[in-house]
Parts: structure tokens; sequence; C-alpha cells
């Protein structure tokens, strides 16, 4: 089955199937626990720790849902993408596993650390300049000049079904600990994770509330959802949450999220630091910025969990040691307790 | 069954026990592999993360296992530990789970954050002098005047038996993925969680190898191993690895070291802070440098993974904010393939 014979529409059956076919491939990351978080907001946290998945980052999962559906002919001619880092990752690592050359279309000032494990990879590296070019145009030339099949960031079916695998295993986990998930809440770019895991749950868990959390200034998608209409952020505003620093939603993601999302949550770069010294002090887990707003948003208060279940993403911890490093100093003399205050 | 009715002796059933009553109640940490690391070294490396288990170290099992076998009465008289900060953590932690008040002896210079942490959890601290005074004498004492049970750190069958339940779970998810361990690698302090882990390896994957991997300078267990006679450190050498830098091995635990240790590694601490800042960068898992030394002893050549498949603990994550961005910041510019030369 090609590409264009596929169905355009995101399905809970179709991120099953997706889940079968990343299983013994993809990581099955645990649904953790910590005493000390739950007491601090009052409520029961189930944290699905993405950072543990291949290339640190949930992107993987998507990745191989796309790749693994392409023909022999199609893996031999190669694959692009764009993306600010963790896609870029994630595809690479996937091309490998199906011996397909992989070509990067990537910000010129992405973190190092991310363009350093493309490379390791052995992906091939475009640098664009964010601020005046626009990625998508150059990926697309370069894909047909080629010949190459492209895995967009998030706006794919394949993709979107791949990353909700993520909350169908947080569910499945929370339903083996005899649990319902009050809540969800996700670290939300374009809304590839957020679509795909929306899906699944209204399936499967469909009382569980979907909530996203973006960067202040990078709160469009929610602001999309509420108002019904586009928006688009101001990319000339600087974040630390470069990983989920999306221009605007998706065209698939966006009806799919103005469907299930119930509410957005806009998280400061203070506060998204706050929670990575919290996730470094009590869980042992290295979060980068973007993959620390879900967290943030409990540990903020911005969301309030006392009383309830409620399961978030840890989505990401590519982070460049010289940034982790200046977040520790600043933060790292604060106590538990000021975390919340 | 009193304490002093009890064996005397480790046993693999006792791991077995143990596994038993920590059930539902420890994490069951994850067997965790990563592809760049496996290149790295030309073998197959699964991890540990003991990390992730509650209170951020392996020391909860042993806790949980000794403190659960306490009767209604010695709970309700409360329990006492001295220990460098992780174990009192595990014990403070179980403590509270068991509602018995704990009294901590910890060295006045223990890093900030593990004492944070033991407060958290409610236990009372009594500090000492780490070079001029003898804990054990300290607690002992203390524990006489209040009728307190003692929760030693390493020279209990019941601490050892609950800290053997790391390679019982790393052994039998190795079996699960069709892997037999050539070697388990474990971080090593006074033996306890190598005495356990080897005494339950010896009866369910005799083929594995057991090796010890510690700070220079504190690497009298295996010195006492190799020689057959008892070796002390000396304690006035400064070593980043706080966790390990036991004196001497226990005397429980220098016999089953001596029977079932097949060899020692001796880890600078410039290679501990290196395989910290690979962990960082690879696997986003926050390591102590006492929980980095196996993984430093396969990153820096000291143990040859080549064409081996090698087990090894990730054994806690509990280091200080400022400790961690010194050694990101001397370190986090290394590229990849410089760590392991």
């Amino acid at each position: 089955m090609t590409d264009r014979q596929k169905s355009e529409t995101v399905s809970a059956d179709g991120v099953r199937r997706a889940a079968g076919r990343i299983k013994g491939y993809a990581v099955r990351t645990p649904l953790l626990e910590n005493d000390l978080l739950n007491e601090a907001v009052g409520g029961r946290v189930l944290l699905k720790p993405e950072v543990l998945q291949h290339c640190g980052a949930f992107k993987f999962r998507g990745a191989y849902n796309r790749l693994s559906q392409l023909t022999p002919a199609e893996c031999e001619r190669g694959v692009l993408a764009w993306s600010s880092g963790n896609h870029a990752q994630g595809v690479a690592q996937v091309a490998r596993i199906f011996g397909a050359p992989a070509v990067i279309v990537m910000p010129s000032d992405a973190p190092a650390l991310k363009a350093e494990k493309v490379r390791a990879y052995g992906a091939e590296i475009i640098t664009y300049d964010r601020y005046t070019q626009d990625r998508e145009e150059i990926g697309r030339k370069i894909a047909e000049e080629r010949g190459l099949s492209i895995a967009p960031p998030f706006d794919h079916v394949d993709i979107i079904e791949g990353q909700g695998t993520v909350a169908l295993e947080a569910a499945e986990d929370a339903a083996a600990m005899g649990l319902t998930l009050d809540a969800f809440i996700i670290c939300c770019g374009g809304g590839g994770l957020t679509s795909g895991c929306a899906t699944i749950l209204e399936d499967i868990s469909p009382s569980t509330e979907v909530w996203i959390a973006e960067p202040e200034g990078y709160d469009e998608s929610w602001a999309s959802v509420r108002d019904g209409t586009r928006h688009h952020a101001d990319i000339s505003r600087f974040t630390i949450c470069d990983a989920i620093a999306a221009p605007t939603p998706g065209k698939l993601t966006l009806p799919i999220m103005q469907r299930l999302v119930k509410g957005g949550l806009s998280i400061s770069d203070d506060e998204v630091a706050r929670a990575m010294v919290y996730a470094f002090k009590y869980l042992k887990l290295v979060l980068e910025p973007g993959g620390a707003v879900a967290l943030a948003a409990i540990l903020s208060g911005k969301f309030d969990a006392r009383g309830k279940t409620v399961g978030l993403t840890l989505s990401g911890g590519n982070v460049d040691p010289l940034l982790f490093a200046s977040i520790l100093e600043r933060f790292g003399s604060e106590r538990l307790n000021d975390v919340s205050g």
C-alpha cells in the first residue's frame, strides 16, 4: 500500500496498528510515580518518560511507524525530514535501521547535542535560518530533486498514529494499576503527539480529559483550539523550549485538537527550568525544556491536580549540557517546597 | 520470626523471598539498552537504572526487605540507620510506609540533596564527622538507649538479600530478551549490592561473571578479594564517589565476594565524571558519581565488553546540582567518541 492510497484519517485503530509495528523496536517506556511529587501536588501523578525512548524523545515512534511502511525501493532512495532536532534524530535512527539514506533539514541554531546525535546516526544535515527561511519549502524541493520520501515532523497520519502509542501504553499501564486517568497533559508543539494521544484516549479511556502545555508565546495551539481560528506564534520571540516552538498547528492536527482537547496551559521559561531541576533532583531524569512543560504545568499549580489521577508526558531530554548546567546553578538550590511556590 | 532466630546465611532463596516482599512496593526498574552505547563498546550493554527506584537508588529494596520483617512493636519503637545518604533515604522512606520513627546517623559533609530528601521523609538526622568519629558506635549507642531496630547499610542478611533483587530482575529481563549475561558489573561500596547480586546470579545464571567497579583509592573490596586478606581504604583521600567510599568490606559481604567475584575495576574521578556526562547526553539519566562507576568501567575500556552481553548497575542518582553542573561544564563539550578515548 503506497502512501497515496492510504487513509488520510487518524484513527484509534491506526494507533493500535502502529503499536504492533513498533513492538520490539521502540522502548516500551515505564509509567513512573513518585511519592514526594504526589504529595507536593495533592494528587496521583503518572509520568510517561519518553526521555528513555530511543533517541531521547517520543519521536522514534512516529518515525518508525512511517518508515516501516515504505517500499524497499522507497527505502533505497531515502527519506527526508525537517525538524528542530528530536524528530531529526528519530528519523535518522530509524532510517539507519531500514538501511535508508536520510537527509535532515535543521535550523542552524539547533542545540549542538541534537545535531551531534543526528550525525552519529549517519544522516546528512542541511541547515537553514529559521528566522528567514521556510524549512518545508527547502525540504520539499530537495525531496523532489532526489526522489526522497518525506517524513514530516507532525502533520502526517503515520507520524500522528505512531506518537499516539504513548497514550495507548500509558492508559494500559494505568489500567493495570487499577487506575483511570482523569487527565493526560501533553507537551505540545505542532500537535502530532497531542492528536495521536487524544485519538486513542477518546477510544480506550473516554473519561480522560486531554490538556496541552505550551511555552508562553508559543501557545498558538490552545489559542487556535479555543478561538476556532488558526493562530500563529511570533517566531522572533525567544523561548528555551526549542523542541516545541512551532509557529502554528498542523492541517491534520488542528481539527483533531479542536474536537478533543479540553484545555491549554501556558508555561514560562522559569517554570520550565524549575520543572527540569525537579526532575533532576527527584526523578533522576534529564528533561529538555520542551519535554518539561507538562510537569511544569502541575508543579506551578497552573493545572490543579488535587484529588486527581493525572498522566503526563516527559517527552524529550535532548538538552545541551551548558544550558542544563546554567539552569542547575540558577535554580538548583531552591528547596522542594519552593518549586510550587 | 525475630531477627535473632533468623538465618545468618545469605541465600538465593532469601533473595527470592525478598523479591516477593518488595513486589508492588519497589519500582521494578526496566532493563535499558542504547544502540550508540553498544556500538561504542562493541558489545551489548544492558543497563539496570536503579536511579529510577524510589529514593533514587537501589537502597529502597534492602530497607524494605528489612523493615517489612519487623514486628508491630519494633516498628512502633522505630529504626536507626547510619549512611552516607542513599541508604538513609531508603530507610527514611520505608520507615514512613510502615509508620516507624526513623533516626539517621549521617556524615556532616553528606551531599545536601541527600539530607534534604531524608528530612522530606520525616526522619531525624544526627550528624557526625566522618574523618574522626565512628558512625557505627554512635548508631549502636543511640539504638540501645531508645530501643530502636538497626538497619545497617550493607552487613545484614535482609539488606543483602533485598539488594540481590536487582540482579534477579536483570537476569529475568535478559532471559525474556533471549539473552544470557556474560558479565554483570556492580558499583561496589561495602559489598551489600554485590554479594546479594552474586548470590542470586550463582543460582539462576551461573555462567555470568560478577565484576565490581570501585573508585580509585576506595578499591579495598577487590584488593581484599584478590589478596584473601582484609584491606582498609585511606579515608582521608577525597573521591567524588561519596556513596561508595566504604572503608572496608563487611563481615558478611567479604566471604561472599571472595567466593563469587571474578574481577575488580578501579575507576578515576575523571572517568566517573565522563560516564555521568555520557548518561546525561545519551541515556537521559541522572547518575551520581558512585552510581556511574560501572558504566565508567566499560566506557573507559577498563572492562572490555567487545563481543559480550554485559549487564551493569546504574545504582544511584542523588548528586548535588552544583557538582553536576560543574561536571557538565568541564566535560560536556567532549564528543561521543571522545568518551572512550
